[in-house]
């Protein structure tokens, strides 16, 4: 079988193409047959060296995937050959509250993850995704919507209220889609009046172009009719967080998921005091969330939303795509 | 102006009109032109000496109401004249938790209510209603909505969860209203067909007919693919209770709202401990969640359902015909 | 090795003493010598046949164990030889909410228990316990204690709120010891008088003999200064939720987690809605609820009341005691 | 009476000593004959102007009073001429969250204060003190204790729950109460041996000395056996916030509630996301927290820790002490 390894994180280029045989489940594990992988920022990061964790090497990169169960180990009881499933992002997170241990368990860094034609995990590292969905699709949720459905579900969600979401990048797309869901209202920023529109198309109510609108958190500030937002989505990190802590309302929260300006950045943080803000920092979620979310997905018949998909020889300009920023949703490769 | 009264409570012909001079609003009050009042259940049960609550008598009586405020006593900050507002049902319970003085404080209870021209309530003790409201829309809300408000948010309310609404009157379909907002699967119980094609007009997305299916708990667990239902808004009392502790999930919630069978029933409680169900009593809410939820029908524009309103000289009748049940939504006056 | 079995389950006698081969540790299985067993009411109603979910027939019964890790198999990486270890009660609960999958992996009731010189455990269904604890304590905890936690921590547990627990038994002294670590008042009530001289000892603030005072709620809302009590475990089941719906204060919360008063009475619901009160039922908990609470008893040194060590050979003459009712705290075999 | 005004901010010096006559409660309002004043860092940055909110000019200083109610204006029924009440801090914080208004109602900045022989107030604005407190300890509690009690009860207390407090000022020694009466480990720093040694007598389970071991995130990390605090209580601001982030646990908290380092500085905030930490900005709290606090206090006969009373004429010697950071708990003016 064909995967790819990083050997060396160098940048977009690390990709190295490998054949291998096709492993065999153990006791409790299955055997996947990848159709589809999905791109997160943090897959590039850590091509590029740059992500803040521990990586085994030679890693199989990239978290998020899809397949289909083709071989069962001894004892597997979860679920059978022929279930359409999907990764989840720490192998060792599956339920309550997180911990340390779950971090050293996520796909495509602590271990080896999904770019591969067949992969091995775990029988409760699996879920069984919405059947209406294809594997580019499917392969979109483990890390982007599981993170974008913890951050809104485990605070305050009630219809009426106002998120914003910062870009559309594929945690924000899909923060815009649950979050509309739930009933808010919401507030999209971009740097890109198109994306903007398209946003709206998906139900966005209010519209920040950041680069039109440097000051966009005064912009919040008005769309909300000054009473400041209920909950932000941050993906930019400490090169954003700053405005964030100006646009949240009194006693509101502010979900922090990435870190798309760096990670070296500084804030002041006296607004968390001054405005009793919560400051929540969000790393995807757990199998109960997942399943809870597919429960939504499947409801509502609602599609992720991939901006382009590429062909498993070009891994590498997958990954180059995600780094130009262009996209809006999900980079996907099949498999 | 004009007023009823009930001197006794004796049944649905205990409304006696009476004339007095327009009050004066006080310090921190105000003057309401009342302009629509909403029946609920519980006017019925006064009306009819059968509501377990200490009364005010002679009483004005009923909770709900909406009016303009036409005059405003010394020190009223919160509101102006002109203001369109509605009466908070229970006026002493403005946030946080209910408290045992809240109860004595319920318009059309313990204290007189809204079936006059004119009422005379503290500042503290009205909200603003959404623009787009009628005044007889705007009546609809303060006991019935509210109850629905409160039952579904103080407890998960995510996309993809399966809510139960017990008939079709006035919580109940407030409650099919909010649970949808939320992005919630809702499942509606009724003894009338077209009332059920009514609430899958509105979106319920599973219908039993309780006379054609008396054992409709069986059916709700169907519905839900044998899981059972998430949480169920539980109005009938004792004489459904035990029904719905067999159609709630593992982990569910009953939100116990009404007693329409009646306050003398008794039930098996042993379910509450095999299935670790919760059981919340909800008596109406505060007027931070009227607030909360009148952003969320702002932001939706949604409307109450009325199913019809009475002139304010035949407020017996409109007794009468919600004591026959046979409404969907809201029973209305027009003052 | 020497172990029991219930082949029918027809009373106290059902035990029967069998001889078989010491079981091997499998994948990700280890094997514990068992050095204490403690008994709770559900013990008494499998043997009696009277509990109400499906049981493994025939069954090795008693779900509270601990005993020291002799061997592991292949895999194991939690815990290691020569941990001193308790079962957890439903082998499948880990973390997170209650599913409808944990009841059926309860030890001593859907699969074998504890009452056998050794027994084979997965090692996630393990905890080691505090190092203080002997093993005749650390058996204590498994289903009483765990029971006792969730129902305090999962619920508003402030210092200086009212808890009353019911009776002396496993359950109810775990539950006073708890609260009162966290800084709770607690009413106890109990036919005996001796009893609650105990309880007083160990720090219980209000005493009611039932006995004596058939109408405890009255009493217990005389001791909380007329506002009732914040929080009640609920042990009695139908004969007793009555009175406790009346003690609880307006907005309380019963936690419902058994019920000595056998499980067919039924009870008038109504109090529920009229207090908006909160009726939760507690079924043991998770492996991090056990976790989290081995944590609080190691830091306080706190130490399970043992009323009475039988011997292996005495086990019908523990559960014939536990019978009787005579028991202050927890009843224990040692293997 | 005597009263002290600061009509402009300009260092511990801005107390102005002024006669007035005693004013009258009007509508709702009560006259206290104040007693007791303590002293809130706050204060001193208020005098200081340094406070970051609007203040009144001239301003009556000081949030935190207690005294003796000795008339009542007209309608009021909370409470009567001879109560012993200690104000509210925020006048219009009475219950549920916190709102943009309540900011704008807090004695001794937005409004005039309690450093006065009498002050009126609205019957809302107070709350009776536990009967065992002198006035001086009953003056303590506003400010400091509510916020100490708002940090640990609105998160996880759960008994066993690790909870670091920086220093021994006022919040600090309240959280370190309040964390053992609900049974937690308390961790304290501080730069004085001889303030560890009082901590450690009042049950401080882990003592560092912050000028001995600047890296104390790294100790107590250690003190927790490497797991990290579950807790912390930040009163530091920007310029310990950083080590906070370090020795909180993954799945933390950390309640940011004063900012003794100054307001300037900047920290990166990315161990929030990394860790999945929540920063909680907690400012004081409201009604419903103050009373419930008072049951805890009353239950223990808890005695809040004075470090020195001044007299009335000595108030700027009070703000001087202050300034000093000599104090262990809370500093006290007589009235």
């Amino acid at each position: 079988m064909k995967l790819y390894e990083i050997r060396e994180p160098k940048g977009v280029n690390s990709l190295v193409p490998v054949e291998k045989d096709v492993p065999k489940p153990g006791p409790g594990e299955v055997l996947i047959r990848v159709h589809a992988v999905s791109l997160n920022y943090r897959d590039l990061l850590i091509a590029q060296g740059r992500y803040g964790r521990a990586l085994k090497l030679p890693l199989i990169p990239m978290s998020d995937g899809a397949g289909e169960i083709v071989e069962t180990g001894p004892g597997v009881t979860r679920v059978k050959r022929g279930d359409r499933v999907a990764g989840i992002f720490m192998q060792g997170w599956l339920s309550g509250d997180v911990t340390p241990h779950a971090a050293s368990t996520a796909l495509g860094g602590a271990v080896d993850g999904m770019l591969a034609e067949y992969v091995v995990l775990r029988q409760d590292g699996v879920v069984v995704v919405p059947s209406h969905l294809s594997y580019e699709e499917a392969a979109a949720l483990p890390c982007a919507a599981v993170t974008a459905w913890n951050a809104l579900t485990t605070w305050t969600l009630k219809p009426g209220i106002n998120v914003l979401v910062q870009g559309t990048g594929g945690v924000s797309i899909f923060a815009l889609q649950f979050a509309r869901l739930a009933g808010a209202r919401v507030i999209v920023t971009s740097s890109s009046d198109q994306k903007l529109r398209k946003a709206a198309e998906m139900g966005a109510a209010g519209l920040i172009n950041y680069q039109a609108v440097p000051s966009w958190d005064q912009k919040a500030i008005e769309l909300t009719s000054g009473m400041g937002v209920d909950h932000i989505i941050e993906v930019g990190g400490p090169g954003t967080l700053g405005r964030s802590m100006n646009a949240v309302r009194v006693g509101g929260r502010i979900s922090v998921i990435g870190l798309l300006t760096g990670p070296e950045g500084v804030v002041n943080p006296m607004p968390i005091l001054g405005k009793q803000i919560q400051v929540q920092g969000i790393f995807v979620g757990s199998r109960d969330m997942f399943d809870a979310m597919n429960r939504a997905i499947a409801l509502h018949q609602l599609r992720p939303v991939i901006d382009r998909v590429f062909s498993f020889g070009e891994a590498s300009d997958a990954l180059r795509y995600l780094e130009s920023r262009a996209h809006f949703g999900k980079v996907v490769i099949a498999v």
